[in-house]
């Protein structure tokens, strides 16, 4: 008896380790007494001025040192920022991983890559169903998102239940499987919810999303328009549902079907096989078939929706696609809106596309994935929980969502705009922020993962403005004497050719400076490096108003 | 007699040297036989691969080839994309120039800037006056746009009339002067145009761009609402109606102006001196008076709208600021849309200012400057040219306007999409793309004009992507003999401290080259240097899916 009142009286932690400052890199840690469980495990794709970096992954220290109770990954659905950086983190930290049938299919696609299938243990959790890891059940429930299988989870602890909601939407009349559970969201609203954690994506948005079903009637509306051209379409991969809609359109217009972009393919393949895509027979053909049939009775559907540069929809815009070319006659539909950071790429590649004389469709053919205000009213209003914590977004999303609990009646100490490494601690009786644990980006850098920190980055963000200029020069060891040089060498600062005499000059600055220091008996190489760098960069800046790095390189003869 | 004949019989030619392929850059030359003017002279911002680029200007090589032909700059309005390349392109073509008031306040702040202004010949024109340059005469024409003083120009040709809006919207109810002269647009229509030079920025949008008047409205609702807090807005310097509507409500409200951001200091001063802006007296204080008023009583009209990061805003938002610091009270206001591409920084300044706890507001405090589809339509309907060329814009608002056109009833063969540098002639009985003259982007860098060309830009971005590595060695002159080296130092590339082992296998690879090289004899340096680039770059390659710039220096000693 006196060890159940003790375990009551444990507080649940929600510690939140990235996902919190941005729409990415989703992953939050609940930890009661001697279990931890990861909720989703994302990446992030890098910001502006993280030069060179392909993703970024959270810090996950925190699960290091506690590596012994961490019970395993939860994970809400298949999307890259909930699951993008599981292949990393389970190098360090393998766990089981849970999810329902198509995001695992998506993950195991991803540990295959990299060579992690073997070691890794993976459930595959129906909708309604519950499993166990410590001190925690964890149940999941249906929702609707812009991808199959998506999940919102109940998190049973001895302090009480949380929900996370995970990515979501209320979608009546979804376009694969079943509406979101609301009658089961509502049963355990009814049981009593410590903290409901809610997507806030669309928290500024008034009113309802629309159903992925709309979508459809637009596609039949557009077929049913250009009944004479080819039409491409370019969306999100991972968009089952909207696939499977533009296949449904093709086969009523008695279009065929070719797949183009290699995580398109992927996705179709794998969503086929888990049979939550449903693709006629002799609807599919190859490219290379496309020119068996007139254009007016083929579709393409590609990614490239956003502008990336190296998709299929931008090398065909640019005609470095190896087989298809679009021109007059094309008709190309973005089903798709522009993320954030991405409007300039999208407008380019339409630029593009219509100078090559296509007709280009790009408002009005998609809609979100997420829920918007009075959706995020419903689920509050269904899980009345006592505690709320917005979550998924920047942090004008998550205040967003924050007035809408105040709205709803929420008194302002039960909302908790988190930051991610704050470790909330929860009990029936009251909630606060009780201390943080190190988060922070991972960059991940070809095969490198950290090795690329904020020097590195620095560095390239200088070489990236003005370049760099090079001074080397050869000093006898034994007499300090100059024995070759200086010379200088030049990457992205000026076309050198063109300045000869910048360059002539830059040079006898440097040797001023060189033969000073060496006259003055200055045999310390920093100072010399020192005097080279402060000279040049004078001269330099007086002559150009550029900051070029330099670098003195001595060598000792 | 003849010789009129003659005349009457020459083609005029509408060059445009910039500005068809973006927005920015706008630059148009027309030509009839001895004579060419230049309307506008604007300069673009650099797109996100042009690394460390401060501006771009246009390439006027065809106006240095025919300088005796070039009556003048006729300038439609102040704003950066229609006057920045200004201060560039005079140094080479020094004409006089011609703009209305305002504009050429702006401009002589330029001029001063460069030390130009004692060099360069200018003439401030009215509306309805016209100036007589070589065989053209050009009138001024009153529009309304995001800025006072906005003109459009009938130039008169021997072959006809050409009409060019600049940029405009038609503001019924203008803060400041007349509404657009729709009546002398008329009457010139009336004479007979010959073509119709448009704005096109937002031939994509329906309807009609509301009255800038609209938002002093905005503004009155606004600081009734937020009584209690000091107020902040942020808002294009250029715009002197914007910022007379906010001195107007602060004048009403009893509360004090601070203006922050050099750029909005600056025209506020030369708006003033030309009496375009109208401030009551006691109503500007200094940002150091600041402290004498209650926060309620104070209003900061500040840069910074489009989250520029040296902008006045985002230092207050990043407490970088000098004297300004926000925090819970205040109300921070972005008078302003994102400019495509900008959409992810200003965001960041939002998430910035709500952390502070400031209350922001980002929606529906802005009107465009820029005439909608029905604005278009009127403005077609007035002049009814012979030949519509849509300008300004980015081919897909080119190619909206002439989807415009071809609604009014233009023929296909009569609207011409231009290219920059194509050589548009136009008589009464034909318009034909005849020829094309150079033209292009020159970078400006710093005090570099040109200086900064493709080779440059690859080096940037390479060594943005993954760094650079460099090798040192030092041969032996007579012998051929490794003297000194190889030693290899990298910057962006990784954390050395952190890879010592990575750093001496490359070494060790490197050794391997070299010494294979000297032991073959091979004395080429050139081979010598292919062969460290080839073998260090596999190594590096399959190490880490990286691909710094390496630099192999050899010292002859």
């Amino acid at each position: 008896m006196k060890k159940i009142e003790q375990k009551r009286s444990s507080a649940l932690k929600v510690i939140p380790l990235g996902g919190l400052e941005q729409i990415g890199m989703n992953i939050t840690a609940f930890e009661y007494e001697d279990s931890i469980i990861v909720v989703d495990c994302g990446l992030s794709f890098p910001e502006d001025d993280m030069l060179g970096i392909d993703l970024v992954i959270p810090d996950v220290t925190y699960l290091k040192n506690n590596i012994d109770k961490v019970k395993g990954f939860v994970i809400t659905h298949g999307h890259e920022d909930h699951i993008g950086a599981l292949p990393y983190v389970l190098r360090d930290i393998n766990a089981p991983v849970y999810a329902t049938r198509l995001t695992m299919g998506i993950i195991e696609n991803k540990l295959k890559e990299h060579n992690l299938i073997n070691n890794t243990r993976r459930k595959v959790v129906k909708f309604g169903q519950s499993i166990n890891l410590g001190q925690f059940r964890v149940e999941f429930i249906k929702t609707n998102h812009s991808i199959v299988d998506a999940a919102a989870l109940a998190i049973y602890s001895p302090a009480g239940i949380v929900v996370n909601t995970g990515d979501f939407k209320v979608d009546y009349t979804p376009v694969f499987g079943d509406a979101i559970d609301l009658q089961r969201l509502a049963e355990i609203g009814k049981k009593g919810v410590l903290a409901l954690m809610c997507d806030s994506t669309n928290a500024e948005r008034p009113g309802f999303t629309p159903s992925e079903r709309t979508v459809g009637r637009t596609f039949d509306m557009l077929f049913q328009e250009h009944k004479n051209t080819r039409i491409i379409i370019a969306t999100f991969a991972s968009n089952v549902d909207r696939v499977q809609q533009i296949i449904n359109s093709a086969y009523k217009f008695g279009r065929k079907v070719v797949v183009e972009g290699r995580s398109m393919v992927n996705i179709i393949e794998t969503a086929t096989s888990l049979e939550c895509l449903n693709i006629p027979e002799n609807t599919l053909i190859d490219t290379e078939q496309l020119k068996n049939y007139p254009d007016e009775k083929t579709v393409i559907i590609t990614t490239g929706s956003q502008g990336e540069s190296m998709a299929a929809l931008s090398r065909m815009a640019e005609d470095n696609h190896r087989k298809i070319s679009i021109g007059p006659g094309d008709t190309v539909i973005f089903s798709s809106h522009p993320i954030p950071g991405n409007e300039k790429a999208v407008t380019n590649v339409i630029n593009e596309l219509l100078l090559k004389g296509a007709d280009v469709i790009f408002q009005d053919v998609h809609v979100s994935g997420h829920a918007c205000q009075e959706e995020i009213k419903l689920i509050y209003t269904l899980v009345r929980p006592k505690y709320a914590i917005p979550v998924h977004g920047e942090f004008k999303h998550l205040k967003a969502q924050a007035k809408i609990a105040r709205e709803l009646g929420f008194a302002k100490e039960n909302i908790f705009i988190l930051q991610s490494g704050e470790v909330l601690e929860l009990t029936q009786e009251k909630a606060q922020v009780t201390g943080k644990v190190p988060v922070g980006d991972i960059l991940v850098d070809g095969l490198g993962v950290g090795d690329v920190g904020n020097i590195v980055l620095r560095d390239r963000q200088h070489l990236a403005e003005d370049g760099i200029i090079i001074v080397v020069l050869g000093l006898d060891s034994a007499t300090d004497e100059l024995v070759s040089g200086p010379d200088i060498v030049s990457r992205g600062f000026v076309y050198v050719r063109e300045s000869d005499e910048l360059m002539d000059e830059a040079r006898s600055v440097i040797g001023e400076a060189v033969e000073g220091c060496l006259d003055r008996g200055v045999s310390d190489w920093g100072k010399l490096k020192s005097s080279i760098k402060d000279s040049l960069g004078e001269f330099v800046w007086k002559k150009t108003k550029r900051r070029p790095m330099i670098l003195p390189i001595i060598m000792e003869i």
